[in-house]
């Protein structure tokens, strides 16, 4: 394998893989949080420059305003685009990759600070460590170490993890120019499903809702004022529990029954799927999973939906005690899209359904249910050239045939990608299945970092043997 | 009513009214959380301080230490204790107040810094402000500006947010000391009903609950595990929502059960109570109230039990999306008392319950119930002769007659002081009917603040008055 780059300017590069990570990790680039957006600009920059650096054509594209629910608008960080290499005879692969994060915080329990990278026994803890920010440098490293034999254009994003704002628009936008002489589109946001390297051939999508109930004008307090009104906190438990029952059926109607069904194929190819029920169950530290079947379970990870509730804002949610009734709470949760549902089916059923539940309560508070992120599911064929050629990479750097899966996760891009560009794209994951992702002590290994990085550098070699049409 | 005290004196002690309670507001002594602790131990220093200036024997009472759920210990503030006059032939009050605080931050909806007593239009905007720290200084005044007829002593704490932790303790091991020679007990941590000064005679008990699930060991990514596990957010949602009907009614079984009789006589002296209804919903900002009749209103304030649930801890709780599950989350609720509750019951219905409601989920899931405040609630005999005195004091002050009220909030000690040192107890309020305690721009007018001081200087004459048994 080594013989495909060059062996010394690989080790160089290798040396300070380390190092930029933990400036790139640095940078709290939490997209969520508007409070955070000049350090999201300072991202978007710093990337520009790494690549600028290497000698890419590079352009930071600006893709507008970003409404905020008080009516204001803050702008959007720019998306940067960059390019290496134009040579028409070769074929122009197009990286997607976004380098904002989930928030974090230390006193969310993790061991490390989260912005500050951490090495623990070969593991490199730090909040978008794994998420986005090291593949993404997998890439540029490949870039660096590597005499390309395709040519690469970059796509970063710095609005991902909170649906991608402004991105579709940009991509519709340069359809006819950037992406004109695109043939595929590689994305690295996602990980494998064991220590067996894997490729990505699904995902799901995510519709987010906020439901919020409002009643009096201000908090109040709950001695003197409790039992003389109707708290916007009990309506909303009341209607959050009617989302989906203990054993995790969803109970908003219409939703189960858009699922495509699923055929003996799709089982048979679920049942080789190599995958420790006990090692998940052990690893998630939980008594019992949903289902106790392999087929189950990655079934429902993966082509079913789900509802997640994430929590509450506007109540008391510190430590310790208060004798608060919050006068404005907003339950905030997902479910979870897949073929063949629709986002704005699910909008307007689970509006509907809250507003009919809420109704039955008769309560004089008010409730507004917003649709915040509606991002559709992606689904590839597995038979294309594109994913031969990520078997054959994989089987030169690890020695083994990859595990083909899905991701119960979003990559929101994905399905514009393949719905304006009608591009073909593959997810080539290199991170590892017990990251972290959006959890405390998200990591990189350094084995993934840097065997991803050499499996990048053969991936790009095997594009090139693909025959150009 | 001027003649009654130095007419000077007590105008040069008004000009320092507010810079004292400024000063005061500026200490962010939030009992409820730990890290605040060095700043409640200042509070206390700083209330010692004050009432040694003006010649009380001060003492402050360490009354242990508090254990925190992680199982270390951090000392309890000190008790302030103090004494202005030692006359055998005088009646002896004690004073109660306190001057910790409920959490405040400005981005909880505060139109000003919670810990900045800001005035606007003659209303003092601050954390803490009616609180008790206003009525502490009121107090205080009393004794700088009048030469007292009476021996009076203060005991003043700072845990009675949370619970009045280690004060019980405290009155016991001091019954046949401090409390020794004191008559009566006077409490001045409450408000009126309306604009028309009030006597208050009971108040609600509150047993604080913890109902903790707990799952994975880490939170999670709810689009690569959603679907796989039971999530411990479910099963708390579909707890909670078991404790209380839409219309208020509490479904714990045995809690209404325990609720003393509703008699034809206190239905009366409800009917006579001076109660806006439409002004009440004005200021509350609500479409409709749990009752629309002013004697069911008022009864369900302050004589019939309630529960509110606060809020969440370890759930997504800031602004913004964040697709998590989280691994452990903790429902915090609380239940008022009322006679002939028993918070030990109480406790053993709200568990038991709560562990079958649980039970019958099969989740896999871990629950732990813990009740973290138990406080009875307090009723006096309106017909004593301390009530008459304030009356009497009430009339001359204000020209009115007061309404004789009940406080749906908890003052923890009121029973401890009833049931400990058997003295005779009453509550003095001078806070204003719209103070907003615990919740965002909490205030106390200067209204209240100055006439409050006046209208104690003229009660602590008429207990003079009281003939000694």
């Amino acid at each position: 394998m080594f013989t495909l780059f060059r062996r010394f300017r690989f080790v160089v590069v290798l040396t300070c893989f380390y190092q930029t990570l933990r400036e790139w990790v640095a940078v709290e680039s939490d997209s969520s949080d508007v409070s955070k957006r000049p350090e999201l600009h300072h991202m978007m920059n710093l990337t520009a420059d790494k690549l600028r650096s290497l000698g890419g054509k590079v352009e930071m594209v600006d893709i507008g305003l970003q409404e905020l629910p008080d009516g204001k608008s803050i702008p959007l960080p720019k998306v940067v685009t960059a390019q290496f290499g134009e040579d028409p005879s070769k074929h122009t692969v197009c990286i997607y990759g976004h380098v904002d994060v989930q928030p974090a915080k230390k006193e969310d329990g993790w061991a490390t600070e989260p912005y500050n990278l951490t090495d623990i026994n070969g593991n490199l803890y730090g909040r978008g460590a794994s998420d986005n920010k090291a593949p993404v440098l997998a890439w540029i490293h490949t870039v660096e170490a590597y005499k390309l034999p395709v040519n690469v254009k970059f796509l970063i994003e710095g609005m991902e993890e909170t649906g991608s704002n402004g991105l579709e628009a940009m991509i519709i936008a340069q359809r006819d120019t950037f992406f004109l002489d695109v043939d595929y589109i590689i994305i690295s946001d996602c990980g494998w499903l064991s220590r067996r390297p894997a490729l990505t051939y699904g995902t799901r999508g995510n519709c987010y809702f906020f439901a919020e109930v409002e009643g009096p004008k201000q908090d109040l307090h709950s001695g003197v004022y409790g039992g003389t009104v109707i708290e916007p906190m009990t309506d909303l438990i009341g209607i959050l529990d009617t989302l989906i029952s203990p054993s995790g059926k969803i109970l908003i109607p219409g939703i189960r029954e858009a699922v495509a069904p699923f055929s003996d194929e799709e089982w048979k190819m679920y049942q080789d799927i190599e995958f420790d029920m006990e090692n998940y169950k052990e690893k998630l530290g939980v008594k019992d999973l949903m289902y106790n079947n392999k087929v189950d379970l990655l079934a429902h990870r993966w082509r079913y939906p789900t509802v997640s509730i994430h929590g509450i804002e506007g109540a008391f949610s510190a430590s310790g005690s208060k004798t608060v009734i919050p006068a404005k709470v907003t339950g905030k949760f997902s479910i979870r899209q897949v073929p063949n549902m629709d986002p704005a089916t699910v909008k307007k059923q689970v509006t509907e359904y809250l507003h009919s539940v809420f109704a039955k309560r008769k309560s004089p508070n008010s409730l507004k249910v917003t649709m915040i992120i509606g991002a559709k599911p992606w689904l590839a064929d597995t038979q294309h050239s594109l994913y031969e050629a990520g078997k054959e990479a994989i089987k030169k750097v690890f020695q083994v045939e990859p595990d083909l899966i899905r991701e119960g996760g979003t990559i929101p891009v994905a399905r514009t990608f393949q719905d304006v560009t009608e591009k073909s794209i593959i997810m080539l994951p290199i991170g590892g299945f017990d990251d972290g992702l959006h959890s405390q002590n998200e990591k990189m290994s350094r084995y993934n970092y840097i065997e991803g990085t050499k499996l990048f550098i053969a991936y790009l070699h095997e594009v090139a043997q693909i025959k150009k049409v």
